[in-house]
């Protein structure tokens, strides 16, 4: 697969494109590329009425009537069965639900609690921090000498796991470089050593189909406001085995978590379904916004979107190719399909400052420290034709050295 | 204190109301007296356009941009300052975050850790049951051997403070009955024995003015959609004393506690401000929403607040009071000012059914098992006039028996 790729039309390719209706759905700012939709998705047009109907009739007429007669209670488990028909994940074993970092300690204590006896935590160096973050605090809170080990590269992963080994946790598809895990290997591979895995899918869910009944994953946990669309600081998800439901109380055993939390008991009862991973009261603006970004992926045939990512992650890499060497740009993402998500990035010299002036000139991708450019394809709402223009933009900003003005070096608050 | 109140005319309280200007800020619909503002607060009119530019321009078109350009990042700051003002909370001691059970955790896991060698959490049997939920799910994980001992009633809390007592944890009004606990006497007495106290106040911010530095209150909690009016499932906030801060890392340890979120290194490095207590990404359109909604309470005289909540509620009783034994209602709400929030209940057979009745005449309470109607009195949006003709339409409905029909019998999920 390291041969390079047939040379790509790319205006032949927008005629071709099966899901080009999908861009109309999209609200999406005339002069601009958008190559970030992998940190905040873009917005789907019917949103906004969606929103507003909840504001105005919900909540402003209705009131507190809602949480029946507009359904608000069971939200969680609607956005989340429409999660779970990406991802491989039957109906009951998703809710949608606070934020990734609270569902990974969510379900990073249930897999600890269901294999006891093991003192390892087995991730990578290069995870996404905040899950790192999480398993730390997971770890020092339930106290029992459970210590995180990382590995340096993924290839290392397979001779880490031992009969010492509680949890692997991996991010599916790495947020800086774009890798791709293989999960069902993995997870196989974790099985016969008696692991049990974590997926975080905040990269894959959207980006990709995903088979997590048939990898056979104990849990999984992702985001919905990337590949997703959610909005920003959308309800992320998670996911639990049918197997592993009512066999341990997570620790954040807040009322929507209870058996029947309407009764209002003083002891905690836990539901023994998926809802035992819910928490406190589920945020109906976000959730409605999740729910109606989550529509649209009904009508979404996931190995086309796939095949379009694919095509589009080959097509940038190939255009970026004719003159990556020249201005000492590396290639970090696999060049084959299997082994990445839909994201491209490059490790360069003044990242920072390049990513400033592509986004002065339109194109918004974005930067990753300590020297990586990452560029999102999104394949509902990008074509062919703007990825071309987004590497000849690049190309024009490395040649005249655009990028080595002083406001394009002033760091903001998020990268 | 117990002496009837003095007559009150309706129509001239409402003329000399200082607070009426409120009520037009406010969506509430024709035909509606809204008694469950302590459940879900009403709509503040400037949210709808708040929250559809935060859609339309900062996501729509701004994108990820908005991050930095709407410094959507501070938000959880930003709305806790607001909120830090009516409840006498000092700058950079409040933020908003997430659920009040999740915020709940994270403060009784580091209370507990900040008084080691006490076993005991003190809570009562009434109090909301998320908290004790909360509790348990901490003491389980933490495993070292603490026990939720709950007070059957108020007065019995002081002498259950001994030396083995790590946290005393308690909802400053009683979500069923209304009963108001003395904070700055209990955050003595508890200090007194060596004890932290954490305050839930769900039902007292908004509803009344709070000094939480002046009772000298180690953390509090609190809820957004009651009298905040931040909507539904709107983001909780948390209130950590400066002399707590720093002296604990709170175990939901994700990415918005560390001290630099957007270094990405893969050691978790905490805050040594209030913003540790942060964990993911926060909810933006919950957020924007929760803003808007606490721009209005700088305009508020909270001491006039207080004083219209007093007035409401002891007209209610009176009213009330003149048919209450006839049909066997029982005020379960104190009389005395001092010792009661903003509501008023009364415990009563058939209370499920009379509380329908009523809804379907366009009072709208809530119902709390096993007996107890309730009645809200947010002094923002409510008048005199209205709880006149609510206590009106609750003696036509019990005189005429109208809630015996059958449909007024069918229990809804959410009551």
């Amino acid at each position: 697969m390291d041969s390079s790729p047939k040379k790509i039309d790319a205006k032949q390719a927008d005629l071709n494109d099966p899901l080009r209706s999908f861009r109309e759905r999209f609200a999406l700012p005339d002069g601009v590329i958008y190559l970030d939709g992998n940190s905040l998705g873009a917005l789907p047009k019917s949103v906004r009425q969606r929103v507003a109907t909840t504001i105005d009739e919900e909540w402003g007429v209705q009131l507190i009537r809602s949480w029946n007669t507009a359904d608000w209670v069971h939200l969680p488990q609607r956005v989340g069965a429409k999660i779970g028909r990406i991802i491989g994940a039957a109906e009951g074993t998703v809710v949608a639900a606070d934020s990734t970092s609270i569902n990974l300690f969510k379900v990073l204590s249930a897999a600890l609690d269901l294999n006891p006896g093991r003192s390892k935590i087995i991730s990578e160096l290069d995870n996404f921090p905040t899950d790192l973050y999480i398993a730390e605090g997971v770890a020092k809170q339930i106290n029992k000498g459970h210590r995180l080990v990382l590995a340096d590269a993924p290839a290392d992963i397979p001779a880490m796991l031992d009969d010492d080994v509680a949890v692997l946790m991996l991010t599916h598809v790495n947020y800086r470089n774009g890798y791709r895990h293989d999960m069902a290997a993995l997870t196989k591979a974790a099985h016969e050593k008696g692991v049990l895995v974590i997926w975080d899918l905040a990269h894959t869910a959207g980006a990709m189909p995903v088979d997590l009944t048939g990898a056979n994953a104990d849990f999984a946990i992702g985001c919905g406001y990337k590949y997703l669309n959610g909005g920003p600081g959308a309800p992320a998800f998670l996911y639990v085995s049918p197997r592993h439901q009512g066999g341990f109380r997570q620790p954040l055993s807040g009322w929507f978590g209870h058996r029947a939390p309407f009764d209002f008991t003083p002891s905690y009862s836990p539901s023994n379904r998926i809802e035992q991973y819910l928490c406190g009261t589920p945020p109906v603006l976000a959730m409605v916004a999740m729910d109606e970004a989550m529509s649209l992926w009904d009508e979404v045939d996931m190995a086309a979107l796939r095949a379009k990512s694919i095509a589009l992650c080959d097509f940038f890499i190939q255009e970026v190719g004719t003159f990556a060497d020249e201005f000492g740009l590396k290639l970090v993402t696999p060049r084959n399909p299997d082994l990445r998500g839909s994201q491209v990035s490059y490790s360069c010299e003044n990242g920072y400052a390049i990513m400033q002036a592509l986004i002065a000139r339109g194109v918004i991708g974005d930067f990753r420290a300590p020297d990586i450019i990452r560029f999102g394809m999104t394949p509902l709402y990008l074509s062919f034709t703007e990825v071309g223009q987004a590497a000849g933009v690049l190309r024009d900003i490395l040649a005249t050295r655009a990028w080595d003005a002083p406001e394009y070096h002033v760091r903001g608050a998020v990268t």
